[in-house]
């Protein structure tokens, strides 16, 4: 299930085979670049995390259909003959750049551009923006839910509302990402590599004749990691279970790592359990909590004083609910030596190759990021944009999920807090350099149609 | 990619697998029944449409831990040795009863009930609620675009945005249930049989010199299937080169399809672009339109007088953007003879094994649910729950997708309009029977932790 499995040629909208076929019978197959970018920030949103670049340089450089492929679309009448030999031998040959995985961008800046003759160009788009958009739609949420938890520790719970399996493994690569410090999705952890955490359910306590003979059941199981969900009956009545329980564990040698709080007023419930707990003697077992959190409800919880550890975070975050998609787009912004401006209402887009420059300030605080020109230089400025694949192949290892996980921590510390409070974030400032400006002063839509509307 | 992959045995939050490693060191063996059922309705919501039973009945009947499954769990250091043994020969063993697929339900009603010993009932839970969950959000989403669309057809755009690649597969899926007539989805196409559907991109349009050549090389390309995206510069311009190449069409014995409208004021341009196409004496060239389409803007769009035969509706259905996920539950109701409540603050669920009746008025119109005892029988009503597993074992051939489509079509027509209204439906009257009542009043929280409290 890692990266790309095989036989997903065909995870396209049909339209991008149909233009392949229009495009190779009209002779079209000049070198095109599309450029990746969001255009709007949606509700509280003032900066994005890229995800997802791993999946899809794996996607292009692995890009080949099945015989099965091939067999399906001929049964569907809709293409020449010559157009399925030439989809046979059809590979992604192009160039690609891009920001890493792990790096703080902002609207309107290209999070990848491809370049590579149109068809090519075109047929992995569906594909682009289906991986980028979600992972960096998760990442992005899961950042929050980080700020907003200052320091506490943060799982991600959310495989079982996750919108399907693919989104459920993507969901815990991409908040650990973003300094969640596990996951419960056990496939994730076998596949990425990432620490796996859980206990139990409340159907576990309920099944026993009592709490406490299901606390005292676990702690036998699991005596060097017990976390205890004390809330399936009565939050206080079961903090004093645990109590009990942990000071048995004690007797024996061990040490309850801690308690779950799952439902009702969770910030004074902490502060009761908390008490409890110190009061037997436990003053190292940590407080979880769980159930609807988000960077809004994290934040809440903590303001009101509650005493908690850890978070679980489910739901909320692994569909982020608030912003389930970004209004990511593709678009062509050069054919051949022809730059490309796309007008329709409200969709404009910037013509031509680009680069985006981040300039710093004291401390290496990000101040400003300048969309230019790609060929251009700006003095003090860093280029974002990285080649990561040359001529159809990778031009680098792919770095690895920890590599990716430092990268956010170290960026995400240059970005002003100001940027990143949960409502009202102020805007970060972007602008566009003066020559992609001229670039798009001489790029107006094509003379012949122009005439042709009159 | 159909249905279950092979190796996702694994795609569990961990803490089913702790559970099952203490419950079988426990000696807890007795069977469970656990109900999967929705606590609440989201927004504006007010029914559900039931589906994703096919991908869970196969993932339950074929779990099977692989031995680099095994090799993981035992790196984890979790795990006994008696307990990985175990795993390697646990399979599902147990019973399903569930709602077909395509079925209406309601809130508190369960969708599902599996009954098995406890360690298998346990650890296919968190597959189950995401199989069923996000499918479900999806076929009650499309269901209601398809309502506001009062016949017209519509067609899934949204795979690049869908959570990720399973999500988008999907989506195809549910919204085809839902009674969508197409889907851009190639893979989906190939997967599932749903018919394929897709014209051009701007990219297409831009890439040509002029519109009226890009418009002429689709045409000459798919001269059976044109529809042209008139918008990339103006959308009335658009229309009328649309209109200059439909008419060259027909002099050569073809017929130009549609025009497609992506952005700006749909309703108004779609009258003038109606204009355009009828004088140009293409009055059966039909109008499609896309760009951010859910149920509430293709009810304002008609509303607003638009003259539009078609819908491509991507992002906002294929992510359920205002209800990205239902509030899903699997529960614990019944442990051997004992059956089980749960009582946390606001989560309070049934116990017992249940059946859901339905009760139908004049025409076959539903006229209220009961949610039951399994066991009894209530006059003049439909059980609801069917047997589809016993033993490990389907108990019947999975229905077929139009199968699936045809139920849901039948089903919905019997459902009363105000229940399907878009914003403050009425909602729909659901009881609980007088013996499943007195069930819940013998179920009390054990004794002996009730005892433990003081």
């Amino acid at each position: 299930m890692r990266g790309t499995p095989d036989g997903i040629a065909l995870l396209a909208d049909l339209y991008e085979l149909t233009m392949a076929a229009s495009y190779l019978e009209s002779g079209m197959a000049d070198r095109a670049t599309f450029s990746l970018f969001i255009r709007k920030y949606p509700v509280c949103r003032s900066y994005f995390v890229a995800a997802g670049l791993e999946d899809f340089l794996e996607f292009a450089a692995n890009f080949e259909l099945a015989e099965s492929d091939l067999a399906y679309l001929e049964q569907t009448g809709l293409f020449s003959d010559d157009f399925l030999d030439y989809l046979q031998k059809l590979r992604f040959t192009g160039d690609v750049v891009a920001l890493a995985e792990g790096e703080i961008f902002f609207k309107d800046e290209p999070a990848l551009e491809v370049s590579a003759p149109i068809i090519e160009a075109q047929v992995i788009e569906t594909f682009a923006i289906n991986a980028i958009n979600f992972q960096s739609v998760i990442a992005s949420k899961a950042a929050r839910c980080v700020h907003a938890a200052a320091g506490r520790q943060l799982v991600d719970f959310s495989l079982r509302r996750t919108q399907g399996i693919d989104a459920g493994l993507k969901v815990a690569r991409s908040s650990y990402i973003a300094g969640f410090a596990a996951t419960s999705n056990v496939l994730a952890g076998k596949v990425y590599g990432i620490p796996v955490s859980g206990t139990m359910a409340h159907s576990y306590v309920s099944s026993f004749g009592s709490e406490l003979e299901a606390f005292r059941a676990f702690a036998r199981s699991f005596p060097e990691r017990t976390v205890l969900l004390i809330d399936t009956y009565d939050t206080l009545a079961g903090a004093r279970n645990a109590a009990a329980v942990g000071q048995e564990m004690a007797k024996n040698g061990y040490r309850l790592v801690g308690v779950r709080l799952d439902s009702g007023d969770i910030a004074a419930l902490s502060q009761g359990v908390r008490e409890i707990l110190d009061q037997a003697g436990l003053t190292d077992a940590k407080i979880f909590a769980s159930n609807s959190f988000d960077e809004h409800k994290i934040e809440r919880t903590l303001r009101a004083g509650a005493s908690i550890d850890a978070f679980g975070i489910g739901t909320r975050m692994g569909v982020s609910a608030d912003a389930p998609y970004f209004d990511m787009a593709y678009k062509l912004v050069q054919y051949g030596e022809r730059p490309i401006r796309k007008l329709s209402a409200g969709k404009i887009n910037l013509a031509g190759e680009k680069q985006v420059f981040r300039t710093t300030g004291a401390g290496g605080r990000f101040a400003g990021d300048v969309i230019g020109t790609r060929d251009e230089t700006i003095e003090g400025a860093e280029p974002l944009l990285e080649p990561v694949m040359k001529n159809g192949a990778l031009t680098r290892k792919h770095p690895s999920l920890d590599e990716i996980r430092e990268r956010f921590k170290e960026r995400f510390s240059s970005l002003d807090e100001t940027h990143k409070r949960l409502k009202d974030p102020r805007h970060y400032p972007v602008r566009v350099s003066p020559r992609l400006e001229a670039l798009q002063e001489k790029t107006s839509p094509p003379v012949s149609m122009t005439s042709s509307v009159s």
